[in-house]
């Protein structure tokens, strides 16, 4: 008799998202006049840029040339990605990482997903609250929590605060943990990390050989030149670091598919036994037999963000929407809204008026403003009266809606 | 202390075809005058079609333009491409697919390496031998077997031979089993099964309550018309069955990767209590958490295979490598060679002369005629002592390389 996995059977019904996308459609069937703008799920808007366009079909038409096809690329990526992005996003912030150290796949989500696959079921796994839920998830799946609660926390995960007391960057666990994940600039909260504040995390890790996903797919809205873009410009950091890198963000790839993850040849875990096994091959091993690398028309599209006019227009495409964060938050403050994030992040993580549920905040902002957010308790309950909104989306969008929570923000609580 | 999932270290040194990479470049370091023929790995050669060159532009340039561009598509991929596969590939063999009941993905390696996560660690896996190492190794991974024995056997699966004997269609398990790996027409034998064979394994699984997992990337290589090309042609085979397919060998994209599987609502698993479970919404969970979909364009791409020009221009892909098989074929024959499959699927499998070791004919065939092949053991103990040649390949290079292997057959043993 074929068993199913039951730790799917742990997960708390639909990802944040198919809830959101419920509600709205529901609204939107009592409320067909109505023009909804969505601020919630965290969608580029703006089309590719013309130098990744034109790079993409280049390489369309050249595969259906005979000199031009290409069918199986090398599991990792090409090398001519690899190392644009090695001199690009690493050599030019003085952090050397070697071309083997580079994995190319086809979204954070799958490699944040899969991450921990290659780790042992008994490791103790810290996640920040809020978090972006495919983190938890897919830990559950894997089996490495007990059941859930009402409040979306598992059993067995360690979940570590982040509220405006601590600046959303949690205290070091007091209990030992194995393997932190971390994402700066933070999606929900749109919160940084300090020099300092990755140091001492780089720190612990290495004094408890525990191991940091660091999440980076936002590091491109960073404006503040003190903020580290790559947990390698930590000193120590390669021996305990895996950096999870996307295009989807910085360059508009959500609906094309690329990012990178990158494992150096330092970072160790351990048997049973205690001997230390390199993670490097590790993690080639699982990439490479359970993936099969990423369409080529789509490294060469990702390619052509490092060229010259690339470079500028997708730095074209971050600025435009940080303006709308600009607008979003400080139109917010105005109405007198207690706002964080949205400086060095497109999202701004606001603290709903007097204390309103997530959902309840969610709800009326939608019938009152017919704005669509994303309920910070979706992302863990420490996100319970918050609530995120995304500064991706048309400049008009942003600037009706910010009118129309400012007319009715009485009624919004 | 991190730990490492240690089920990685039962895996055998270097996937296959890894291995074989090393081997033909110490030749080619050591013979830089030879001209390689490359008949190994299984990767198409000729250009996409110009069908599907020309959507997968057009969809190009849509993502660069306003009112084109598409963020974040349907986890389970895109409408147009759901209905395209059901009306093309079901419909027209009149089995009924809903649309929730397909899933785009990147590719059949990562869909049939992935699958086995929804299930529980204690399943029994049953996989033909020889067979694709995918569907082992991502069990090993998972921790559903022992140790690998030398002749790249794991403890805890069954293996099923499949021999000249039997057809190269086993025998039904005599042990219980509860997950069955099939792949028709197969690789790398070559073999195709009947709509008696496929009913006897659909009438196993009912009775055991097992489920087999059918992965028909070949299929479109079937030419006799007694040969179904769907499980879904048996009757019964949605309680019991997941077919996986592909775009790569069909239609050329190996390199623009695009694939989907097929989850029927009535596919049950079960908890230990014996409890039902549907597991269409189980693989919708993991899907959707695990992965973001594929390319816009690539979808675009895909959906044009389907088109009017697209079945005419995919099908003389397909009857182009069919050409080869049937050359190779013939000429191994001529040269006493007993050879199988190359009928209803692009790979010849070739008895070694005179019982020789796969390897000890890989190494042969590469110093006397510089031709590149799979050795059959590298797909499982039963295939010591063949050899697998693929039809994916230029024409002359296959007319070149049959002559060498006609001029240098005594030296091959």
């Amino acid at each position: 008799m074929i068993k199913i996995n039951e730790n799917y059977l742990k997960l708390k019904a639909g990802y944040l998202f198919p809830e959101i996308a419920r509600r709205t459609r529901v609204f939107e069937q009592g409320h067909p006049e109505a023009r909804i703008i969505r601020l919630g799920i965290g969608d580029v808007t703006l089309p590719l840029p013309s130098a990744v366009v034109e790079a993409f079909g280049r390489a369309v038409d050249e595969m259906g040339e005979p000199g031009g096809f290409k069918g199986y690329g090398p599991g990792q990526g090409y090398e001519f990605l690899r190392k644009a992005i090695i001199d690009n996003d690493y050599k030019s912030r003085s952090v050397e990482i070697g071309c083997d150290e580079i994995f190319i796949s086809d979204g954070s989500k799958c490699d944040t997903g899969n991450i921990q696959e290659i780790f042992g079921l008994d490791n103790v796994i810290a996640v920040t609250d809020p978090v972006y839920p495919v983190y938890v998830d897919t830990n559950v799946m894997a089996g490495r929590t007990g059941a859930g609660d009402g409040r979306g926390c598992y059993e067995g995960i360690v979940y570590m605060p982040c509220t405006p007391e601590n600046n959303f960057t949690p205290a070091l666990p007091s209990e030992a943990v194995d393997l932190i994940y971390l994402c700066y600039p933070n999606n929900p909260t749109g919160a940084v990390a300090t020099k300092e504040v990755l140091s001492q995390w780089v720190e612990y890790a290495r004094e408890r050989r525990a191991i940091i996903l660091f999440d980076g797919a936002y590091e491109a809205f960073i404006r503040d030149r003190e903020i580290p873009h790559s947990i390698y410009e930590i000193d120590g950091a390669r021996e305990v670091a895996i950096e999870f890198r996307s295009f989807s963000k910085t360059a508009g790839f959500t609906g094309t598919r690329c990012a990178f993850t990158v494992v150096p040849k330092e970072v160790r875990a351990y048997t049973a036994g205690g001997e230390a096994v390199e993670v490097n091959p590790i993690w080639n091993r699982r990439h490479t037999t359970k993936f099969n690398g990423v369409s080529y028309p789509v490294q060469a599209a990702a390619a052509a963000v490092y060229s010259k006019q690339g470079k500028i227009q997708v730095r074209q495409l971050t600025d435009y929407y940080m303006e709308n964060a600009r607008i979003i938050r400080g139109s917010l403050e105005e109405f007198g809204y207690t706002v964080y994030g949205g400086e060095n992040a497109p999202y701004i993580w606001l603290q709903t008026p007097n204390g309103m549920g997530s959902w309840e905040f969610f709800d009326k902002l939608l019938a009152e403003a017919n704005v669509v957010g994303t309920p910070g308790v979706g992302f863990g309950a420490a996100g319970e009266g918050f609530f995120r909104l995304s500064a991706f989306g048309d400049r008009q969008d942003i600037q009706v809606a910010m009118e129309r929570i400012g007319r009715r923000h009485e009624a919004l609580g």
